[in-house]
């Protein structure tokens, strides 16, 4: 008998379920019966004790369900290692709730913070395997993560609806695409949008050349002009600022987002009117693109083959379109970032694509 | 020959170039040879006589493309009867366009501030026909708007992502929905998407009982909770409020939209997590849906048909299932509400959702 | 305490789900508790008693789900009346398990032939309410059915993405629409779609005009033509033909549909490519579209109230804007067919669509 | 001043359109004007001299526009070898038109037959430059041709609708999906759309095996089968014919489509009702889809940054994520398959997919 456990961490995406539906298709083909626990709400449901026992029916018709069928929750790293309210170590009462179930392997599909908890939780002996989950595909060691392309999808068919009513008004409009701090999703999304202005965090902005492109247009008789910002974009003044500095300057501000902020820079500068809109959680939800369930079913089946193998400590991840595994302690703690000089960078800049740098 | 003018006012919404191909289509079946003038961004163009001939093939392939291709501005009725910064009389520059043109016909598309205008011009001897574009539904005289139903999709689908993100964190959510005064979209948009709660301006809400509302989930074991909330819903407080009394509330207002203070007097009240989404102008663009491509065709046809046997001073309307025409100035100025004690109000208590009355 | 049974019968379409949990959610209104049942599988859930208990669970989430959580199948009217292989009275199988479960209300979610049975049972004594299902709207009494717009949308999506592809390569592309022997699902897809010629049971065409129509597209420069066929689209000759001499022809008929009899006629008389598509039972499938979840929560919601008020023998209807009730044995045995001097049959010919009449 | 030519050659598919303006913007870079001239209908423009004009205005705003603006055609390379009816040369009349124009490129976006062609121009002298342009992506020399994304996701839609149908009714359902000799695009929509069994060319199936999976299914109480078949899947038995042999059984086939014959064995062989969908040209349709946006506009950069290089006889190509240049002599002639030992068909059957081998 194997005793596998699952928890789904961080920000929700599409086609978690896919992943873990893959994993339990894969299971099914062990020689000894497999029992199935999920831990509710994230890495919560691991150190509260909170599981129910799953079966194939939790897992059939969700490969094209958004959401994830575990419930999640982001727990910060750095209040893992805290005790909570009651005084429990939070890192004991996982290690403990793991052996209690007698658990042979516990699956997690999480992002960048999820990852540290999950090596941590490898360097206390535990089993663990884990799925690139995160519609920022800032994940280090993995050339792709799921949520990615279907988040890439929704952000784009934003900017689409956008783009009429931009062209009618004749006006500027600013979409802001989610990301965190790496700029994957907006370029992408800006791209395939035909976006004229394109603000990421890995290529910091000057409003003037911002200002330029607009009035650059303007002169083409192109009336409106669409820029898609990550919500980690910042100014070349902000970049230079300490992380101190500029975390200090947020709290001050009157903007609920940068977007606000830029936008007024622009209206102020070119007295034209902008319009932002923000897609927000839209981005995460909704059912996986058909690349996406692909993907992560691919993925969740080499998961669940580690875990027939024996195979543990690692994460499974993409690279030059072969799946490999990556030890849990590459993976942790780093970000993926675009690079500046990469060639998909000069290629949106030869169709014409400002980055305001 | 018949020269027609046509020109696209207000908000932009779906199937404008929809309804004016229709027209056009129609005025094919003339006996003379009919030409066309397109006046652009609404009013404006023919207040400054900024307009370009159009032929047959500027109509071609446009019936599933957003947007107007004539472009679209917002003039304000009142500042229609101011004279401009050169003191230019604007509805005397507006008739004389249209005589300087020998136009023996315009066509209008436009909302309710649009329609104010149209009549005006009417009564100044144009020969005009309307027809009823607005995604808020709100015209007096239609049941029904074209861009109305394109918008209940976007919206809707809005919320359905939102569904997925919300029901794995746990959260409560609202998706503010555009609509203006009245409540007709965002009413379809939150019974289409099985929203819990409702918030429309017809229907004033008390904060208690959304807040109960959310407890009431809670117990049943559903732990979140989705709001559509209308850009103009307004609480039972701010009602009773006179209309400068509730502006000048407004103007000192924290909050970029009511949204947003709902969901901190919901954060407040029960301590959960609100998070607000935005569609904003995503709500007017992309392709018409179906429905209104059909429906926007049908208004079109009409119109071009009483153009062709010259009747004038109408907007083309849709009551109970049938193409009617209202005279001009039955519609202008009027709003078209939700009466609170209409039946599908009935039926959506009966389906469990809140109004928050 | 009330019990209620449940069946969908006939083909499957969009908001089946959606209308039951607009019942259910009714019911919860009511004083004394309420049990449900679910027969399987349309009618042969009561004749042989399949049934399972329901709870309100069944009924959450699934407001957006395609398909019926209670299976369907199509129980031709003819052979309800028929013994079975082992001898059984159907009628009377269906009477004894809807009393041997001591129903108040059976709750009939079907087309045409599913309301003749419901009729039949009504007869027999039971109490009974319905609801108007079919992407047909063939049905009579009521302006719409649920699950049409749905089908409009799957099946314009399809002549949207023939019409790239036709314009890409000068071809002449038949798209097949559903509808048993109506033409509306041709007729609104056609129209939203763009087509250049629709062809519907109700006017039957002549060849010769449809290729007149191609010529004449061609003459003007526009090398494509796009036509909608409803699957029982005919031809003037054969509507002459009594319903026997039709039936032969089909059965002697070399072709897998009528789309493939009209293609080989065009291909021979204009030499030019003809390409047929076919989205057949994708149009049946997919989420519900806006319109159809509103529509049908609505229909549940009203039906609901009528077993709360213990009104029974209705169909619940959509007239006029209004929602009605239409006594059973009204509805039983009747279609409802496009009148070809409607309004829209006018107006689509007034946009330049042939009907090849 | 630069002279280009362009032409967009064999079955159309999406992004053809977002592949010119990639070109077309990046050639904006460049320091001496470029004139640009369009081929209609592909090689037949280039042969008998059939060519438009093109400016920046022909490519604006055609970024999600699915079809080719130049329209195309197939004609087969054997056919470019024959005289046409005139007893014209064609490689000599395609060569003529090139340097009588005095082009300096020829950018064609093909498939596969296409780049046999575009080899042949370039033996001739001519200096060439093409993209992987098919829905297929049996390209060789890239990992992905554009197109291919856009048509996964129609042929997944096209599954998830059959998905809901087929639950309801308990039925065996094919879903015929192109892809001409090669399986990618049917591997990838049935994983997608969770298919249970998927029949591909390079894996010759036993109905006997399908048979068994459909029966297998039945036990576990799972009564409906979803079964994704390429249009060129193939028997074992098939299989062992010679190509003469094959094509000899395929004329005097009953079946419109492999897909009829396959259904008529399981209807056979299990009693069962099988329904088949043959969404056809619908997958070469439509817009295309996010990824195939920014994929063919980086291919077009790419491509543009070549001809402002001057580096002719070359098809841009994608290997291991990396944008590379294929030499045209490499590419010509091949095919690229799916590995039947390939990961991921070991993963589709970790997930518990059946190819009937």
């Amino acid at each position: 008998m194997k005793r596998i456990g699952f928890l789904t961490s961080g920000g929700d995406c599409q086609a978690l379920n896919a992943a873990m539906r893959g994993v339990v298709k894969t299971l099914e083909h062990a020689e000894e019966p497999v029992e199935m626990y999920g831990f509710m709400d994230g890495y919560k449901g691991l150190i509260y004790g909170d599981f129910r026992m799953l079966t194939d029916r939790d897992f059939s018709g969700i490969l094209t369900r958004g959401g994830t069928i575990l419930g999640t929750s982001r727990v910060p790293f750095k209040t893992i290692q805290e005790p909570d309210e009651n005084g429990l170590n939070k890192v004991e009462a996982m290690t403990q709730n793991y052996h209690k179930l007698k658990l042979d392997c516990l699956v997690v599909l999480g992002g960048n913070g999820s990852h540290k908890t999950a090596n941590l939780l490898r360097k206390e002996g535990l089993n663990i395997v884990t799925l690139p989950k995160t519609i920022d595909n800032d994940l280090w060691g993995t050339d792709m993560t799921f949520g990615f392309q279907s988040a890439v999808d929704i952000a784009t068919e934003a900017i689409d609806c956008i783009h009429t009513t931009a062209s009618s008004h004749s006006r500027v409009f600013i979409v802001e695409v989610m990301g965190h701090k790496v700029g994957w999703l907006t370029l992408n999304a800006g791209m395939a949008g035909g976006a004229d202005i394109i603000l990421i965090p890995e290529i910091p902005y000057d409003i003037k050349n911002i200002v330029e492109k607009i009035e650059e247009r303007d002169k083409e008789g192109k009336a409106f002009t669409i820029i898609a910002v990550a919500e980690g974009a910042i100014s070349k003044e902000d970049a230079k600022l300490s992380k101190k500095e500029y975390q200090k300057k947020l709290e001050k501000y009157p903007f609920p987002s940068v977007s606000y902020e830029i936008a007024s820079m622009i209206q102020e500068k070119t007295g034209r009117e902008v319009r932002v809109t923000v897609p927000g959680h839209m981005q995460r939800g909704g059912s996986p693109c058909p690349y996406d369930r692909v993907f992560a079913s691919r993925l969740g089946a080499e998961a669940g083959k580690l875990i027939l193998d024996g195979e543990y400590g690692f994460m499974v991840g993409y690279k030059n379109r072969e799946i490999i595994k990556v030890p849990l302690e590459e993976v942790a703690g780093k970000l993926k970032y675009i690079d500046p000089s990469a060639r998909i960078i000069k290629e949106a800049k030869l169709l014409g694509i400002s980055f305001g740098d």
